[in-house]
């Protein structure tokens, strides 16, 4: 199932978890009400209702259009669809340096080093940076003049974990969604990159999250981004260096994973600080970040 | 007043907020309920009440003794203290590299710049890694084997911030507390500092929140930490680098800092890593992290 964050346009502004089907957005919690069924109506409660609440979900929309309440779907052109997860509940973990010809730019156009890391290099988004599709990329001339961009593919976490392996660790994803991981790459602070990453508005998210049984191999993913339509980058996540299991037991080895924690796996070369020249988001661009099964993330960048 | 959330041992499990007055601590609560007002039963719905409600709260307490209704309070000793902010509501806002002692002893023995930084070194810790007085700090020999101390004045935020002065950063002070920054030296990746900063149990916080009324200057007050009894770290917040404003204003610059938000604003000289020789933390210590007028934070290690 594709499942998003919308708000009704013409009925009320509560953000509330539905199932993309076609071009309709299906309402979990009014869907659940006509079959006496009680499911919830955010995204985050949906992942804490955990597997069962989930296969019923399911159950129910294969059952059909003719299964669905009256005023329980609206055209997907009728709804606002926000960040899947508008607020995690924590900050969002990010890896860096995973894929092997992002190292290689990363060394020459920045301080990092050449050689693939030992173990991931975990970094972190405060919650407060996360956006939906269409809203805008603040650039603030005060603070930077390198602001970039990042395609990645996320992780949503579905289960508590902590010290697992990684046999265990793909039981724990509950979805997958699109992270533009921005950055602006001068307010990098002795090396620690949560300010120059983790500014409000840096980390758009969307457009839906796919549920994992719709993602048998997250290994094997096109993801590639756009700047006003031109290819900046475009790769496969079957290039990541440490793949999804390794990275969830390997975070999970020391720091408790929870549902609804998104881990943002990396991104691949083609980023504007590896550039030559090197080239930065400016206002008036448009970002589209993809992954393919997923969808299309659209967000353009405005001055504050 | 000094805030702390509280078990009560005999009554209930429910973290609560109250009020440490002499020995004994006042459920906040009850104690409005008493007087038909309306106040909060944890911390961060305190918090999130704003300044009317911790001036009303400080009128009944200072009504004394006889104004407190019957069952409103307990002697500390039949309560258990949790951290004053069990669960933040994301990372908690970490700065390295604020004293000028600690800046030489680190580029000794860590990686870091011998000069001060031009602006704050900000980094974080999920809200998965807080602890309480007397809960331990895990000892994981499959991780770590540079297990280190730092003690800090926390800063707890009162109210919502972006792009403020620093003349008015203090206003968003709620009150203050006493933090263990815990690293695992020989756990940072490619110089990020979460995986080595951000594990379960590295942030332990307490024992209360002093409101900002009581302290004036921050900048004035006595920091130290023992390990075993024996005198590690012992300065001076007056010898910060980046001062509380300034921080403040900083975060807010690029990030929104929301009420409940915590800085822990960095150690003085001390730590294990800038000894000769080098020591660290082992199964069996017990830490005591102390800052003036805020008390004593106590916490053992012990091996998982």
């Amino acid at each position: 199932m594709k499942l998003v964050t919308y708000q009704d346009r013409a009925r009320e502004r509560a953000a509330r978890v539905g199932v993309l089907v076609d071009e309709q957005v299906v309402d979990v919690e009014r869907l659940g009400q006509l079959h006496q069924a009680d499911l919830p109506s955010t995204m985050l409660e949906l992942i804490d209702a955990g597997p069962a609440a989930l296969a019923l979900l399911k159950t129910l929309i294969s059952a059909g259009r003719a299964a669905w309440p009256i005023g329980a779907a609206t055209a997907l052109s009728n709804v606002r669809l926000l960040a899947p997860i508008p607020r995690p509940r924590k900050n969002i973990f990010g890896i860096g340096l995973n894929y092997v010809e992002h190292v290689a730019e990363s060394s020459r156009s920045l301080d990092t080093a050449k050689e693939m890391p030992d173990k991931p290099v975990v970094f972190s988004k405060p919650p407060t940076c996360v956006i939906g599709p269409g809203e805008a990329i603040s650039h603030d001339a005060q603070i930077t003049r390198q602001l970039d961009w990042e395609v990645e593919l996320g992780v949503v976490i579905g289960r508590s974990a902590r010290r697992i392996s990684e046999a265990e660790a793909m039981s724990c994803v509950f979805g997958y969604t699109v992270i533009n991981d921005i950055s602006a790459r001068d307010n990098r602070r002795a090396g620690q990159w949560i300010f120059s990453k983790g500014q409000d508005t840096y980390c758009p998210m969307g457009p839906c999250i796919v549920t994992a049984d719709e993602i048998p191999d997250p290994h094997d993913l096109d993801l590639s981004l756009t700047k006003n339509g031109e290819l900046m980058q475009h790769a496969n996540t079957a290039q990541m260096y440490f793949k999804v299991p390794a990275l969830i037991a390997d975070i999970a080895s020391a720091m408790t994973l929870e549902p609804g924690d998104i881990i943002a796996t990396g991104t691949p070369s083609g980023v504007g600080a590896g550039r030559t020249p090197q080239e930065w988001m400016v206002p008036g661009d448009v970002i589209e970040a993809r992954v393919e099964g997923i969808g299309t993330l659209r967000n353009p960048v405005v001055a504050i």
